[in-house]
């Protein structure tokens, strides 16, 4: 517990003592004192600042107050007094603020390598983060594209500039305060940025930035912390938070109270081992994409995309069957027990091909040189047949299930075939096959009879054993929710997309809306917030409700959750909450998300379940 | 009323006497045959096909059927029938099959100039076009882009072939019958077609088609009559059908009944002339691109697009308002008196910028040679920037007005001043303002409050008059259905778009999936039909009756109409009479659709009304 202080040690006019000096030389003001302040914080039900004097041996107290203490010292306390009986369980859990968790994940500075800062501005937006330095925003898309980390750096920033925060990792201006554009969209967006770096001279002509000698070239190496302010040259190691244990004791509280469960959305090992030491409880997206992406992959799969020849098709298919199962093994291994929801393939062929305008080009040169090459020409063509005007809302997800099947049975069986090695093991894995993009539920019993039915039977007879597992569909058209009481018959489980389903409910792709007009929209007030980082409630929420309540009209228990990144978002928790209660199972979120949105997840069950103290004490 | 005919006259055995002799020769028995069949036809309420014999002297009724009349027929007989008192006018309105109106309507060959036909097929699919000859779908693709018009030829088609269906505007294939993928997808997406003609020796590596000494090369114009399977060689000219007063009774009959009104999408004088003579009570959808479009106003646009300088873009665009003014007189004047729906700019602004591969192409190309353009480089760059990835759902509609509000002005000062001067000429317009592409009710305020009126009362000043105007929006976004009763509050009338709103309730864009596996999904009955030609009943209606229902619970008499493509399709009307109800106020077709949509809204309106005779007697 803190010590207390009266108002001169406050203003500095005194060194206080240590309370244990008063145990030593008044020890029963110090046992007065120890209760009180004790009595005190029951009634309180906090940590307090508490003021008293000592007048002729008499303990007086003055004044008292919650005290102020960093975000870990909160959630200790709250144990603490839990576990003292000095609150309840629920008072603990609504006694911390979910942002709380969030900062003590950030990663932050490893002050023992930092060595010293180029400069300090004021620390706006939390998180500590290394990039390339590019003085202008189209810059910041350009090279971000071509798959550098960069930071942006400009004197201040403008709605115009917007698309290069999104590009950006992080954003770091000369000029402005706490509340100036760069702060605003940098946290609205959550990209760490540091304001009002004065000190730093920016010259866009020379594309460099200066501090009294040091000069800072556009793809210079530079590290910004917001939390302290402080700019760094070079690439500073950022180190994670330790965290106490309980952290996680009071995380597990928190489940303990929670109608919602809490998943993560994870690629790799890596993903699903941060996620279930955070406690996730199974893989609510498991995107397949990158399977197909990786190195001796790609060359593979373009040959699948490029084959004419199903028998060809289907044994480079195989191919890469194999591979993946190694990647699904690692995985469910991981997740061993909780339920892993693998979405099957779900981006439009032609993202697999090369880039077209390069194409183009290369084509266009060796004409221009006389001397025309047949296989790029060729190349081209393919590309140019393949290519969409509208890929978002093309040929993609089960559409492309249902036109290649050969492409989702060689997922599935890598999925089966990987629990089955796992089974062997005498490990239990509990797969959930997720099928994208579905607007219609023909979609669903086409691929569910046609495709995985009979390829997990094959791979059953080929192991001579079975597994249960779940069939579901991702829900992230607008049809698939006006229609959810037909695809809930078919389906064991549902996971909205919400993603997706922004995009479909308000027409914005959500690429071309950040890059052209969000940040114009959010000046103006037209919309409050980015759709993309907090549900839309009038909107999105609920046509969700309008789907849950369609789809537990026909089968009550069918397990509903949500999948896209507002499931790791506080705000969108809390919106869900009030908008379709406990009509959704659970939430996944990104791993570094999952502590946050447990938290969340037990504060909104709380409210919902009436039992949620009266005051928060936060 | 035809002639009746004896079994030995069907067989061919005899030759039949005209009805007139019988009169001269046995005047008593033909009294009695009068006034017999106008017994049967009364009792059947159809024209009648009667067969009788006459033995000594002695009439003898045998039998007695419907008679089998060609549309037009039928149609007269209708307005003939009600005229006598035989049948009511409901009975009447319910008697003519709505696919007959259609068939009236289709352009035919024009025989006085069409010489010989090369050859003969099946008719298949109806109408007769011209186009030039094309062997495959990719080509035909191609050419369509291009701005060709095409027919598809090929010995048969698949459905990998339909891409190019969408492309041609007739199909001629050599092999097939009438219910051959050819015939069924032709007349599915509505284009005339002619299959199995067997004569025509088809040869795609040389890319022609021969029917003994006469070769059709690719690009050579041919005309096909899906009315008789004709096939000509060249562009043989088609006629407009003629039309006797009964067609136009018939449907102003229907009007009288109706409680829907039928407004055309016209986006010309030509369009709003025919539209009226269909009986148009209006314009549901003036589409404003063209006027963007039309020749010595694409650079004075493309200018406005690419200047940074707002002023330069406001003076630029004074022009384009000055010239707009003329093209809204011409159609305003035509629609006299009724209302006439103006859509404010819809498309993203990039789809008026030169092609993006060919300016690469040529930008490499002189680079190789060493002769860089620099001016082209910078068009290219921005072209680039203004790309999108899915420019459906990217910065379009409405989106442009908020961020480029001076191009919503330009063309408010056109639309109101085009109604000033023809008021000053004492002619009436009602003209009414529709803002595309909303998605939420702040969009909509901003575009009102802050540039349309503003503009308007400037034109008020500088004409020293006023005008009515109505001011709503275009429902094709979900969320503007999902937010009906906010954005009510705000706006005189609403029209659904229902080709976007079919796109976004899919998640399909119409180009990549019609091209990609629209076909697929056909054949294996994924979707029972196109949602594109008629409407979705289980998702896209739904979400119609969910708009419609919360505008009308704010706004009971909010105007709400339909102007996408649906609004002609006779199909899609009877979805949305049955789903909606009176819900919907009118039906906007393209001109052509107008007399149809005419009557199926006629028909529903007295089943909606429970007017509609219990039997059909069609």
């Amino acid at each position: 517990m803190p010590y207390a202080q009266g108002e001169d040690v406050v203003a500095g006019i005194r060194t206080p003592k240590p309370i244990e000096k008063l145990k030593e030389e008044m020890p029963e003001v110090y046992e007065q004192l120890y209760n009180g302040v004790k009595l005190i914080e029951k009634t309180k039900k906090e940590v307090q600042d508490v003021e008293f004097t000592i007048e002729k041996g008499k303990l007086w107290f003055l004044q008292t107050r919650n005290a102020k203490m960093n975000p870990l010292a909160v959630l200790k306390t709250r144990v603490d007094m839990y576990k003292e009986g000095m609150i309840t369980k629920e008072e603990a859990i609504m006694g911390v603020k979910p942002e709380y968790i969030l900062q003590m994940l950030y990663p932050r500075i490893d002050e023992s390598k930092a060595g010293k800062p180029l400069t300090k501005g004021i620390p706006a937006s939390p998180g500590a983060v290394s990039g390339q330095a590019v003085f202008d925003p189209d810059r910041a898309v350009e090279w971000s594209k071509a798959g550098k980390q960069v930071i942006l750096v400009r004197e201040e920033t403008k709605p115009d500039d917007v698309h290069g925060f999104y590009a950006s990792v992080g954003v770091l201006t000369s000029r402005g305060g706490a509340t100036s554009h760069a702060a605003v969209v940098a946290r609205a967006i959550g990209r760490p940025a540091v304001v009002g770096a004065e000190a730093l001279q920016i010259d866009y002509s020379t594309r460099t930035a200066r501090v009294g000698d040091v000069v800072v070239k556009e793809g210079d190496w530079i590290t910004i912390d917001g939390f302290t302010g402080n700019v760094y040259v070079g690439k500073v190691p950022t180190i994670e938070p330790k965290l106490p244990p309980e952290f996680f004791e009071f995380l597990d509280m928190a489940d303990s109270v929670s109608v919602f469960g809490v998943r993560a959305n994870a690629d790799t090992p890596d993903d699903a081992a941060i996620a279930r030491r955070f406690g996730a409880k199974g893989i609510g997206l498991l995107r397949t994409e990158r399977m197909f992406r990786a190195p001796g992959r790609l060359d593979l799969f373009r040959k699948v995309i490029l084959s004419d020849n199903p028998s060809e098709r289907k044994e480079l298919l195989d191919q890469l069957a194999e591979m993946m199962k190694r990647d699904f093994l690692e995985i469910f291994e991981i997740m061993e027990g909780y339920p892993i929801t693998v979405r099957l393939f779900d981006p439009p062929l032609h993202e697999f091909l090369p880039n077209f305008e390069e194409l183009v080009t290369e084509v266009t040169r060796a004409r221009t040189l006389g001397k025309p090459d047949p296989e790029k020409e060729r190349l081209l063509a393919r590309v140019k047949a393949l290519m969409e005007a509208n890929p978002m809302m093309g040929h993609r997800g089960v559409r492309v299930g249902i036109t290649y099947p050969e492409i989702y049975a060689a997922q599935v069986k890598a999925i089966v075939s990987a629990a089955l090695e796992l089974k062997r093991k005498g490990k239990h894995v509990d797969v959930q096959i997720m099928i994208p993009q579905v607007a219609e539920v023909r979609e669903l019993e086409i691929i569910i009879n046609n495709v995985v039915k009979p390829t997990v039977e094959e791979v059953f007879k080929t192991y001579g054993d079975r597994i249960d597992f779940k069939i579901g569909t991702m829900m992230e058209t607008v049809r698939s929710c006006l229609t959810a009481d037909k695809i809930a018959k078919v389906v064991d489980f549902m996971s909205f997309g919400t993603n997706d389903l922004t995009q479909a409910v308000f027409s914005f792709s959500r690429d071309d809306v950040e890059n052209k007009f969000m940040s114009k929209y959010l000046e103006l007030g037209v919309l409050p917030y980015d759709p993309f980082v907090t549900i839309d409630e009038d909107g999105v929420a609920k046509l969700m409700k309008i789907a849950i309540d369609a789809a537990r009209s026909v089968k009550p228990d069918i397990e509903i959750g949500i999948c896209g990144e507002h499931g790791g978002d506080p705000d969108s928790i809390k919106i869900l909450a009030k908008v379709v209660g406990r009509g959704l199972n659970y939430f996944s979120a990104s791993p570094y998300r999952v502590p946050v949105a447990r938290l969340v997840a037990a504060q909104e069950s709380l409210k919902i379940l009436g039992k949620a103290p009266k005051i928060h004490i936060y």
